[in-house]
Parts: structure tokens; C-alpha cells; sequence
């Protein structure tokens, strides 16, 4: 998960809206046949059932973490796993398309920063900065940039300094991660408030000649962990430093002049061509009408990938495993999606909107779930008041597990499903408690051993049973 | 803190010792003098309240952490600590030794890992071990190691494996650190659980012709740390990976052959002279007895050691400076050292037993802190049970710090002091709520920021009052 859009959706912990209380609210006019029968209902109970006891989606996840690896878009590894989930589909019986997409191709490569001169230094000492690269970054000079740093709280303190105070130098952007939001489970505005200097900040100290920016990790965690995320292209290059780094340069900058050394050798290669997974299990009534359920396959490079975003893909192969086990061949098509490339350019997300755009009326619903595998709460849902109401029993089914919260919102969801907004396809989005996301999000920690089966089995089964819906209800939502 | 008897200590959990309970146990005879008198127990309050009000220590603490940075023993920065400690207490007037103690010279170097090979990997791709080495590990040859690893849970499966399945391995002992009995506040066997396989699996697996020893982590957190630490001296590389790490090679290695490339640059170079820094503020009655209030000085060079044990040494610094801000020239000598070298061989330590054993009998008390910077619960006292009993009140001035636990022990309640236990000398430890203490532990996340200023003022407070007692009670405590 990386853009702001979608991060506005985590700033869910006081106005959650109980859709379990609808039935009440909008009565069903008498005589009416629900869009959700009794028999649909208990095929959602099934689901439920088969969800909670079922480890398909934990096996799967830690196959991509485990075995696969981090798989940053363009990477080897992204594209071996795209191959491999369309594998996994086929075996199911599902129809598979890899369609095609241009990614960009970023790698990584050293990055070593060190503190040279500083207030109070051992002589002949330094000290080691813990960062890394920010995803699209240029690089140092092979010999790296040795530079004064002036650090920054926020974008009119830069203003302030202007060229005289900037130019030449290192700005580091000190914004802290604000954990008093993370603690009430608003994580959302927590990371926005420090993305906006991670996405555009070294294009800010660009304009005043700054030879390099550094922006705080966006983090709740306090082990010196530097996050990596997405930045604005730039021509200088942008890294996240731990916050304990940030810190500590501020206190030592406040002292005295701090220099440092600075080497990165990430870079921009060719655009490689790369695939959605996009598994058809097709439709008994209407095969033309789809419900896609979802997930981003690309992860940052620097863990692999657990949270962010492994657990969506396979909470979508799940939903379609448990179609399997229970020999459910729903009425509408249910469309399995492992996006590619949401962390850099949503190039996966685009070329979907270009190539299917044509059917979009008949995208009856699209999930996508992108904000870890804390427990499920519910969903949010943009789709419009007679939508939350038909879905009530959804919310019912849920109950059992807390996940019955459907929250109406104005936009996406979800990044990669951002397209269908405008065709107004319903669009859900799984809501998980988000109070430990960031701190291991876009890190090294992301890696499978966060998983919890038991919550993982909740998330699927918040997806299966919508899902389940949302292709057997006797019509579509309406939109 | 290091060494094994220590951790013991840790385990305080269910039967502490509630001394401020003991007046009423052991009561005064009639007419006795006490040996802490009214007017000393005003003394305490009095040094109490100026712990509690000032920012010596999280000052002092800061510049070792911030500007100074890892003190490993042997460094640079380690020697330039020792002569800023001596100068700072030279600034309040105690007569300062630099007393030279030769140290280990180990440097880290350069140190990647890569699974080259493993079950599901995608085509021509590795992934990276989160890995350091530890402290006194030999290096690997300039090219590395490439060899299979193995994996065992203990030592008892590495002898069932013996040399067949070892010889020309690397072999991991994935020994998970218990969480369970941290959250009971009770780290120190978990601790010492994972110690006993960082100290002697290098030298046990080289017994079985193993090319390289990797242990799991001995950490609480899942921030994908590696926590360093003294290995014991083996002919085969030994390093620390990261628990998820840990976790990843044994779930690959579970499924089939795992073979990693190994790159460790670290190497021992020639002894060098270090110093413990020695510091007396002189008795006005008895000069010749001291009392000792210490910390240790070196730290590992991840981090910047201000949980371990820079913050040790800060607390004995600012019982010197409350000494001299309220103008106490105590009835013995106050003597504050900062102890170097624990980590690796505690020469420091030895060297002071060295030099000064024929004045141990005129030691009449020695205050350690090395367990990080908790809330003070009190103290583990390795003294006679009359030493309790005359140390009531210490315990009741620092109720209102929630410090007056005084848990009576068998052995040394530190590592430094250590010598000075065969001598009879009542021996104090500080006793924090180490539940944190292992997550930061030996890591890269032992940094400044770590550190609560209050909580901080606590454990001065802990130092100071009971520095106030010992060096100033009627008589020294019966050994």
C-alpha cells in the first residue's frame, strides 16, 4: 500500500458504521425477494466455514515470502511469482491470463551513509547513518556525495533556509511518525503527514540545489529501521533514514556542523515487461459479469513482502480454493487479480483500466485488500446506501468473526482498483486493524513469520463470504 | 551485560523481597545507635529529591551516545569516552585514574549473507540474510564461504548429526528466544537459553569439521534485528542472524537443500591500551574505605550503548554531580568508575582486581547497574542478612520511587564487580523491569532515544541514595 488516497482510509476508529444494525434501518419492502436469498446466505455460511478451518492461504503466503522472495515490480522474482500463482490457479481449474504490463525496473544496489564530522567526535571516528534508498532514486556519484546536512521539520522551515541555507547540502526532513494516531488505530494520518515529505521532498530541496534529502522513516517502531516507499522523480537522490538516525542527526545538527558521507548505487534500468495474473473462474449464469477479489503481488524489495502485500493475493487465491473444495460454480465470474506493480507506478493497475475498460459495466464488484493481515473489521465500501443495505447479510455471516463492519466511503478502496471508481463499480476494501501496520511496513520486517494463521483465516473469510455475494445475488449491487 | 550469572539475576519475577517491609521484621534493640541515623536519612531525602529533579545523567548519557557513539572495547571511541568521563569528573573535583588494562582489538568489517540455492527460488536470484558476527568471530576467507547449512534446535540433534552430516557445513542453531517468559518479566534464563548456543556452537559444531556457526538471535523483537554478542574463541566463523531469518532457513531447509554464501570480514588485531576511569571524591573521615558506583564504559559497536551500559555509567556519574551540586563531602570515599571491557573479556575488570585487592578489605561497598535503563525496582544485594536489615531505610526513602526492593542473592549481582564477591564486599545491583531489556539488547537499536529522562532520574535516584548510605552509615555493613 503506498498512495495518500488510500491512506485516508485507516482513519476508521471513531466513525465506524455498523452495517450488522441495517436490517432495521431499511426494512425490506414485504413480498420482495432479497438480493441475497436464504439459500445465497447459506452458501456464505459454507464459505465461512471453509475459510476458518482451511491453511491454503497461509501455505500460499509463505510459498511468495518463503520461497519466492521480495518481489520488487520489475525484479525476477515478481514475474516468477506472477508465473507461479497462475500456476496455482490453473490447478484449480481457473482460466489464466498473464497480461501483460510494462513495470519499471528500479534496482537497489549499496547504500552506505556515515557521519564524518560531527560536534563531540572521537578523533578519527564516524558513525554509521542506517538508511536506505527511496524506490525510483537516483544515485551518488560512484564516489558518493560528502556534503554538510541541515535538517528540516517541515516544508516552510525549508523556505525559510532557501537557497542560502540549503544549497550545496544534505536536507534531512526530521518528521516524526506520530504514534499517539497508531495507538487509537489512526494510522492513516500518521503516514501521510510524513509521506508528503517521502514522496516530494527531494524534489522541494532539488529547487533550492541540495545535492541530496533524506526524510525520517515512516514508522511506528523504534529498531532502527528505515522504511523505503515510492518518491517523486527528482534529480538528486532521496533516502529514508532510521528514525533513531534521524535523531540523532538533528541533536548533533543543533550542536554543530554535521557532514556526511553518502553513497547509493540505485538505478533506474529499462522498463521490463511484466504481468497482472488476472483467473477466471467462469461464471455458470453470467460469465460476462465479473467480481474480482485482489491483491498486489509486488512488495518492496527490502522484506519480503508478508503485510504488504503477499496476504491480499492470497487471501484472493483462497477465496477461489474454497470456490473449489466446496465445487461452487457461482452464477457470475469471479476474477482472481494478482496486481502488478502497485508500490511503484500502478502500471498493473492502468493497464487493466486500458484493456478492460470496455467491460467495466459489467464489473459487478471488485475486493482488494492492502493494509496487512491485522484482524478484519469489515470492509469499506464505495457503492451507494441501497448497496449496504442489500449486503446486510454479508455483515451478518461476518459477525462471527467481528468482521461486520461495512463503512461507506467517497473513493477507492484500494490503489490498484482505483480505476473501476469512475465506472462506479462497487468497490470494497478489506478493513483490518491497522495499529501495528507501519511498523513494519515498506521494511526489512515484513516477512511471513508476522503472519498469524488464525487472523489470516479471518481475512479470507471476510473476502470469500463478500465474495460469495457479490457472484451469486440474485442481480447486481446496484451502482 | 553479558556473561551468564548475571541473567540469573533477571529472574525477579515472583519472589521479590519486600524490604521495606523489614523494620517491623527485624526489629532495632533498644537504645542501639543505627547505623543509617536520622540525620543521614535526611541526607538520602535530600539527594533523592535533587536525582529526581535533575538532567546530569540524560545528559551525560546523550553525549556518549550521540557524540561519541559505540565504545566497543579497543576502539577509539572507547578510549576518547574514558578520557571524557575522566574530564568530566575532574570538573567536579574528584580525583581521576585512567587505570591502563590491556583490551581485545576486534574489529567488524564488512558482513553479507545470501541464500544462494534453496527450494521454489526464482531463476538466478538469492536472498539476503539479515546477519552479524560476533564479537571475537574469526573472519571468513576474503571470498567467503559457500557451503549447505544445516539446522539443529540443539546441541543434543548437532552430535545426533555428528561429523557426517556436519563436516563442511554451516551449521544454524535455531533456538528461538522464550517471549513467554519475558512478558513474565523473567529474560534472564531465555536469555541465557540462546546464550549457551552464541557462547560455544562455533567451537561445537568446528568439532564436527562445520565451515561456519550461525546462532538465532538472542532477542525479543521481530524487527528483523541481529543481536550481537562474545562468542567464545573458535577456529570457524560465528554469527548472529536475525529470528526471522532464522526462521526462513529452517522452513527452506525443512523443504530441502539450502546453500548460503558467507562474507565476514572481522578479524582480532593486537591488544590495545584501554583504561577504566577511576574517580574519587575522597572521605572526610575515612578516605581509605571505599564505596564503588559503576557502570561499564565500553559497549558494542551496533548500537551506541546507551541501554547497555552507557546509561550504567551515567548514573554513577550523577551521583557524583548531586554529591557535588548539594555540597556533600561524604564520611568515605565516593568512588566512580566506568568500568571498560565487560563486553568482550572484562579486562577492565580484572586489572582493578589486580591493582587494587590489597584495599578490597577497605571496600565497603560496590553498585553496579548493567541491566538497562527499566523503572528500579531495587537492588539484588549479594551481603548478609544484618547488611539488610541495617539497609531498611534506604529501602523506605526510595518507596516513593517504587526502587525498594533489596533481593538478597548468592552471587555477584554484576559482571564487573565480580572480583570483589570472593572478598566479602556487600556487592549491589540495580533491579529494573527488564521486560524491554532483550529487545534492544546487543543490537543496533540500543540507542539514545531509548532512554526516558524520569525513568532515568529513578535509577539515579536508586544509585545515589544508596551511595549516600553506604558511604556515610556510622559503621560499614558487616561483610
Amino acid at each position: 500500500m503506498r498512495s495518500y488516497s488510500s491512506l485516508r482510509l485507516a482513519a476508521f476508529g471513531v466513525t465506524l458504521f455498523a452495517a450488522a444494525a441495517l436490517p432495521a434501518l431499511f426494512a425490506q419492502s414485504a413480498g420482495e425477494r432479497p438480493a441475497i436469498t436464504p439459500e445465497i446466505r447459506s452458501e456464505m455460511e459454507r464459505v465461512l466455514k471453509a475459510a476458518m478451518a482451511g491453511d491454503y492461504a497461509y501455505q500460499q503466503l509463505r510459498h511468495l515470502c518463503n520461497n519466492i522472495g521480495p518481489r520488487l515490480a520489475g525484479s525476477p522474482q515478481a514475474q516468477f511469482a506472477a508465473e507461479y500463482v497462475g500456476a496455482e490457479m490453473r490447478k484449480l481449474g481457473l482460466e489464466v491470463t498473464l497480461e501483460k504490463t510494462k513495470v519499471p525496473h528500479w534496482v537497489r544496489g549499496v547504500e552506505t551513509a556515515a557521519l564524518t564530522d560531527y560536534p563531540g567526535q572521537a578523533p578519527g571516528t564516524t558513525q554509521k547513518i542506517f538508511l536506505t534508498a527511496l524506490g525510483g532514486s537516483v544515485g551518488t556519484p560512484p564516489e558518493g556525495i560528502t556534503a554538510d546536512v541541515v535538517v528540516v521539520r517541515n516544508y516552510a522551515e525549508l523556505d525559510r533556509l532557501g537557497r542560502a541555507g540549503v544549497a550545496g547540502k544534505i536536507v534531512l526532513y526530521n518528521v516524526p511518525f506520530d504514534k499517539r494516531l497508531t495507538a487509537q488505530n489512526e494510522p492513516g494520518p500518521a503516514y501521510g503527514e510524513v509521506v508528503a515529505y517521502r514522496d516530494r521532498g527531494a524534489k522541494a530541496a532539488e529547487a533550492f540545489g541540495a545535492v541530496a534529502a533524506l526524510v525520517r522513516s515512516a514508522g511506528g517502531a523504534d529498531y532502527r529501521l528505515p522504511h523505503t516507499g515510492e518518491m517523486s522523480d527528482a534529480g538528486i537522490p532521496g533516502a529514508a533514514v532510521s528514525a533513531e538516525d534521524s535523531e540523532l542527526i538533528a541533536d548533533l545538527a543543533a550542536q554543530g556542523r554535521v557532514r556526511m558521507h553518502l553513497l547509493l548505487t540505485c538505478q533506474t534500468l529499462p522498463d521490463v515487461e511484466s504481468a497482472n495474473m488476472i483467473a477466471d473462474l467462469k461464471g455458470r449464469e453470467h460469465p460476462e459479469q465479473v467480481v474480482i477479489v485482489s491483491g498486489h503481488l509486488d512488495s518492496w524489495d527490502l522484506g519480503t513482502g508478508a503485510i504488504d502485500d503477499g496476504a491480499g493475493v492470497a487471501m484472493a487465491m483462497a477465496t477461489a480454493a474454497i470456490f473449489h473444495q466446496l465445487g461452487i460454480r457461482p452464477r457470475r465470474t469471479l476474477r482472481v487479480i494478482a496486481w502488478m506493480d502497485e508500490e511503484h507506478k500502478q502500471s498493473g493497475s492502468r493497464a487493466y483500466a486500458a484493456d478492460y475498460a470496455p467491460e467495466f459495466p459489467n464489473h459487478v464488484g471488485a475486493i482488494e485488500s492492502d493494509f496487512g493481515v491485522g484482524h478484519p473489521l469489515g470492509f469499506y465500501v464505495a457503492a451507494g446506501p441501497a448497496a449496504l443495505e442489500e449486503l446486510a447479510p454479508v455483515a451478518d455471516v461476518l459477525h462471527a468473526t467481528g468482521a461486520h463492519l461495512l463503512r461507506p466511503i467517497e473513493f477507492s478502496p484500494g490503489t490498484d482498483i482505483a480505476p473501476l471508481h469512475s465506472a462506479h463499480v462497487p468497490l470494497f476494501g478489506l478493513m483490518q486493524d491497522g495499529r501495528t501496520y507501519f511498523d513494519y511496513h515498506h521494511s526489512a520486517a515484513d516477512t511471513f513469520d508476522k503472519i498469524d494463521p488464525l487472523t489470516l483465516r479471518e481475512n479470507v473469510a471476510a473476502m470469500a463470504v463478500l465474495a460469495t455475494a457479490l457472484t451469486e445475488m440474485e442481480k447486481p449491487l446496484p451502482r
